[in-house]
């Protein structure tokens, strides 16, 4: 930790970016649009994984695990998948490399080209589809209710670490239904997963709403979505749940016979969450002095400083530290014990502080003496000196209360910044001036969702579940309208 | 479960292939040697990770992630890396495709070619080493001690599930030392860590050994492997931990200043198993009726079967197989309670049989009156009825017995299959008519290794860590030798 972040109201891009780097979340590599996840950021996803898929399974799902590579005249089998996927992927279309003539290295040996070219999957529909039409005969074979957690492709142009890159990491649920009303309760159960864990585990306020036409699912009947808010007024898509209607069934001939004895095609559902997470974690609570991690998803819950002079000093204070640390880790506590000769107490605070480390406690000589610790909070940046006595339970106490105080103040935030906007010019004037979410008449139309963006680079997060019937005008034509739906600038 | 399966003396192959796709551990897809991972074989993976994945943190590692892609220079940064790994494998030469002109699909899009073409990650030795010049500095940063669970593509021409795909998952160590002792000590240190888990988890007996130069990995300078021994005497590879000296770090210049200031290049390891080891599991321990799973890995350790003529006899054994239920699963037992009345309890036992389930229980209308249950185990086929006072104790018990029970039997297999030879007549009667590991004088050359290979099929499995001391000839050559090494004909 050389020099200070730039700091959000500066250049918010910066500060992500710096931010990510600074605080050994990633980086990127050699590879255009691929990241390296450093061991610091991957833990962090770990925590979400394994968080992610105790909700799957309790919620009746097996993992399974299904081909990196689609064969191309897969992608072509359902009409408007193709559309939004089969343009930007990366394309296999070797086998083998031999040595260059030249003696330079290796060159693609022309020999070795694949019949049919393989696509590097973007997402796996088609290719678990396929395999479906095997696994299901009988309404006895349903519901299928299968994730697989993988790494996806999507050849971007712009990218940027965690947030839109060509490689990330994922989960991608597929189930397949005897029913419609079935696989809508499925995809509203998987919704309704993601909010609890965008709201329990990141302590990131979520809307839950459907998505228009326009930005629906490249083969869905309709996409949910959670929808979250940046401390720059931006909008991030932290997690999509689609009802697939019979559109992979009948593309892939996955059909069933019913208790009647007849033959239907299966109804589906996808759902998912990527990498992705780790962005709108890190811009919905972190601050100019670095990142803040609510306590549940935090690699380290709590660092402990020995301030010492000297190594008799050190181990008076280690001595003390060690049966706290023990109490804490059987408390399930995930500790971290900093006694490095190699930098000063202010440089570990600041390092710690750039890491968010929710809450951080110091010892020394005077604190041996009085039974004290000082502890500090990476939330409300306060500290206090307290007594030893009872200390794990305030500890456990306190993590708590900073993983509700980060949600209350996202939630804050949220509220500060949303508006009901009823004139063109207002929407216009708030995107410049605050951003936020807008909720706004609209008549329902592609054409118009399309000028606004346009004209505004604003988009329709999403038609709030919980979206009151109010008759109203569209804020651009003018046109009748029944709800207001939730516009934003995003990510 | 419709017919039988092979048996293992008629066809050993068919009998693994079928047992693969009866129990629902996997099967091919529609891409040329890569498999779909089914939920049931997934689940004996997850299982296998997590043992793993403890093991690795207990001795200071953490996980990362490394880009899938490596730019196709990379590769030959390494001189003897290039020659084993460039060869077969995926190459992504173009990142988009179009509409294709006739409607028939989509196609290669001709102005999408990539500059420098990408290879999918047959191993990420290159993409980690190039990414550790930028994080190592000084011998501050070291030791470096990081892990990837991951997907890697390796173009096989000859494939079978699990032992050899296309695409296979693993997880692949690579760390980097200050001194050549620290990583050859992390080197077996990692081979162990692998031995505990094939032996204590998969009830697996291995030997532990090093390679010949001339079964290296390409780019070690010293092999260290664990190998197990199929029932049907051949051997398989089950983990290679590497130890490779400076040459990564000198490909990419990856150099310390070491605690007197001075710059040197550091020392590094890579270690990995892959999905190979459910092939080994499956193979090692299994019978003509199935799967035969130790508990320690197995999806469902306890299954429960209810014998009922009607729906009241079922709701009088439920309410009693209820709280057994609860009390397994208090003590960490997966079970599974089978009360369905699609069918019959007959077809249930085979079928659990089929899948390895170690444990069954049986529970009727007698068993209600007498307060008993029939406890069947898949490793030895026997039954006993027994008062349901203290079962759950019993099945514990019974669980150790089971796991214990197939790690011997295995050993015992391979000491029954375990030969000193002294004369190639002999050696060749042996791997004809039994198969083994064959314990033999080598005379140390690669000439040797390869005469043999090519007249026999085997070949130099390791040479034994704990290999004694023995003055010998070679079988082959009639050279001196100094100590026996194993050979045998291997997945
Ligand atoms: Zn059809
Ligand atoms: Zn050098």
């Amino acid at each position: 930790m050389s020099k200070s972040l730039p700091t959000r109201s500066e250049n918010y891009s910066e500060w992500y970016n710096e931010l990510v780097k600074r605080a050994n979340l990633a980086e990127n590599s050699a590879v255009r649009g691929c990241m390296v996840i450093k061991p610091y950021g991957y833990t962090i996803w770990e925590n979400m994984q394994r968080a992610l898929d105790d909700m799957f399974k309790a919620t009746g799902h097996t993992n399974a695990y299904f081909p990196l590579f689609i064969p191309k005249s897969y992608l072509s089998k359902e009409a408007s998948h193709v559309e939004g996927f089969a343009k930007e992927c990366a394309v296999v279309t070797h086998y083998r490399l031999k040595n260059a003539p030249d003696g330079s290295g290796v060159t693609v040996d022309p020999a070795a080209k694949l019949e049919e070219e393989l696509i590097v999957r973007p997402t796996s529909e088609t290719v678990i589809w396929s395999t479906y039409k095997n696994w299901i005969q009988s309404y006895r074979d349903l519901p299928l209710l299968i994730n697989q957690w993988a790494n996806v492709v999507r050849w971007e142009m712009r990218t940027r670490l965690f947030l839109r890159t060509a490689e990330f990491l994922w989960q991608e649920g597929h189930t397949a239904h005897a029913t419609p009303a079935e696989a809508i309760a499925e995809t509203e159960q998987m919704l309704e997963v993601y909010a609890t864990f965008a709201e329990e585990w990141m302590a990131l306020p979520v809307l839950k709403g459907i998505k228009t036409p326009n930005e629906r699912f490249a083969g869905a009947v309709e996409t949910y979505c959670i929808e979250a808010l940046m401390q720059d007024g931006k909008a991030l898509q932290a997690g999509t749940s689609h009802f697939l209607g019979q559109n992979f069934a009948k593309a892939f001939e996955v059909t069933f016979q019913n208790k009647e004895g007849k033959l239907e095609h299966v109804w589906g559902t996808s759902w998912g969450v990527s990498t992705r997470l780790m962005g709108a974690l890190i811009m919905g609570h972190s601050d100019d002095q670095g990142l803040v991690l609510p306590p549940k998803l935090a690699p380290i819950q709590v660092v402990i400083v020995p301030i010492f002079r000297n190594e008799e000093q050190l181990d008076q204070l280690t001595e003390q530290i060690k049966p706290l640390i023990s109490d804490l880790r059987a408390k399930g506590i995930r500790v971290k014990y900093d006694s490095s000769d190699a930098n000063k107490p202010g440089w570990k605070f600041a390092e710690y502080e750039l890491q968010g480390v929710p809450v951080r406690l110091g010892m020394g000589m005077r604190d041996l003496e009085n039974n004290t610790a000082e502890i500090a909070r990476r939330d409300t940046q306060t500290k206090e000196t307290r007594s030893r006595e009872g200390i794990v339970t305030h500890i456990l106490d306190l993590l708590d209360e900073i993983q509700r105080n980060l949600f209350t103040k996202a939630l804050n935030f949220r509220e500060a910044n949303t508006h009901r906007v009823d004139s063109y010019e207002d929407f216009k004037e708030k995107l410049e001036t605050q951003g936020g979410f807008l909720l706004a008449h609209w008549d329902g139309t592609t054409e118009t969702e399309e000028k606004i963006k346009e004209e505004t680079k604003a988009t329709i997060r999403c038609i709030p579940l919980d979206a009151q019937e109010e008759e109203g005008v569209c804020i651009y034509s003018g046109k009748p309208s029944s709800r207001r739906v939730v516009f934003a600038r995003a990510y």
